[in-house]
């Protein structure tokens, strides 16, 4: 039974993953789907209500009824590599190559239509509140006076893109940064804008949730920091990354997260506020844990490796369960 | 309780369906997320654990909690109408409107994670597979020897794309064809190929699920018909839809597709041999039925407006539930 990794060659968090995985023998095959069609090829076959698939790469042949899992990464978009690149080459190779992997049976990390679902920091900060984590008072708007209104309730404002990181390469990043006093929201009619109550935190705190596995870190906000230093991917900090447990209740939110929303991995934004409270900002379920561990020396990657690896099969369930519905 | 309509200005199809929901009584707000922002407008608030959001347009305020149902039609690009379009803005947008559209808790048809999985034709055809439906033998593949290996096997072939339809506006449709004999298929290297045995088909079936109501249509195929006019939508015939009954086997099975996959709605098109078996093509979740109510005079639109109406209290499950899995 076979690892399949969807991921870009410079993607170093997979390298360390695939590192762990060789040293316990458990078959990888790591493929690019930009490289499909060309290095990447694949065939499958509906005959007598059966169906048989193959994927190749690097000269490797693997059969995906043989798929144990599938690391979807950070693959390239289908069909970019080639001589002559098209839309219609893109959705062709696109949909031949995740619609077959779809119909494996295999275990996802993380299912891809599951993960478009959570990518939806609306609905995020939704699911967030209904599984019992706390959520900071928000506002999404298009209306300047729900924008004002909203402001006068909470003067303590901050502003951050409603998308978030998009999850392609080159991501697009914007800062979340603090509202001034008096700003004039008319502005807000142009775009759909997220303003958030300003947690004063003590700490930011980033847990990596691997299936059951929970690793949490914390990293100190510096005593002296500027109100305005907001957001910890831009703020001046010398403050590591150290481990730290769990709280009960957040555990029990956090796995009913995950579990209700079809994920296996996630990484959890929170901000610590004075009274210890973890105040949740975004799961982002195809987030980086490179640099937690190497502050923290916590074991992801491995975890993930565990993983990709293990059967669980109490817990395992057919992949068409999953968006089971009652239409 | 307002049926939200999500589609474009020139969709004639939802104007049927708003005409029925109308006759009734039923609110309505149908709008494009085309123009959000601007003539489109929303809000959404997360305070003390509860969300409440707003939507506006045409001059009309909706609440979000009061929404029954969702028909995802042919809904435009999220800000595509604004002065200066920009791919972060409809980004920004799309996150927003599907975002909490996707918290609310209303019935959708169709839910949009699931809708996304079932347009992938690879996954549909083993889906068929799996609940029963006869699928032609078919390969998609990019390998050439595997390509004549199966022409070998079965020689009466047809190629379509593997994606079909694309779903937005302007559709781009490519007919299937039949495959000449002695064909070389050294060209499949450079972009899936989808090869299907020829059904000799005695008659074209449209199947429209909408909810547990099936309504099915044959469209006879002309006596003397070329083989080589294999597409229904390229072919010329005289010959109208005419309403038939759908065999209790197919009724079974095509509840099973639309459950397991998340769907309220499917468009099937299946072949009818001479032995009177129905052989799986495609679900399109978001198919046409203009053209079929119209010559077979059967109630689509109603039945699509009653579904939108009703809430079905046995069968209803939590929005959330539809997509839970284990990780």
């Amino acid at each position: 039974m076979t690892v399949l990794i969807l991921t870009c060659e410079q993607d170093v968090t997979a390298d360390l993953v695939v590192a762990r995985l060789n040293r316990t023998g458990v078959p990888v095959v790591r493929l690019d789907p930009a490289d499909l069609p060309g290095g990447v090829a694949l065939s499958g076959e509906y005959v007598h209500g059966a169906f048989r698939g193959h994927l190749s790469a690097g000269g490797r042949l693997v059969g995906m009824s043989g798929l144990r899992s599938i690391w979807l990464r950070r693959p390239g978009i289908p069909a970019s590599r080639v001589a002559e690149p098209s839309g219609w080459l893109t959705e062709e190779s696109s949909q031949a190559l995740y619609g077959m992997l779809r119909a494996t049976g295999a275990r996802w990390m993380n299912d891809p239509d599951a993960a478009r679902r959570a990518r939806h920091k609306p609905w995020q900060l939704r699911h967030a509140q209904q599984v019992g984590l706390p959520v900071p008072a928000t506002l999404i708007t298009t209306f300047p006076q729900a924008a004002r209104d909203f402001a006068e309730r909470f003067p303590d404002l901050v502003v951050k893109p409603v998308s978030g990181t998009h999850p392609q390469e080159p991501a697009r990043t914007v800062p979340t940064s603090r509202v001034a006093p008096g700003t004039d929201f008319a502005a807000v009619a142009f775009g759909p804008t997220l303003l958030q109550r300003r947690i004063a935190k003590t700490a930011d705190i980033r847990l990596t949730a691997v299936g059951d596995r929970l690793l949490a870190a914390r990293k100190l906000v510096h005593p002296d920091a500027h109100p305005d230093e907001v957001d910890v991917r831009y703020a001046a900090s010398d403050a590591p990354w150290q481990p730290v447990d769990v709280p009960a209740r957040t555990a029990t939110a956090v796995h009913a997260y995950l579990r209700d929303a079809g994920l296996a991995y996630g990484a959890f934004d929170f901000a610590e506020d004075a009274d210890g409270i973890w105040w949740f900002l975004e799961c982002n379920q195809s987030g980086q844990f490179g640099f937690v561990e190497m502050d923290t020396d916590q074991p992801i990657a491995q975890t993930v490796a565990d993983w990709l690896t293990h059967r669980e099969p109490e817990r395992q369930t057919r992949r068409d369960d999953r968006l089971r519905a009652t239409p």
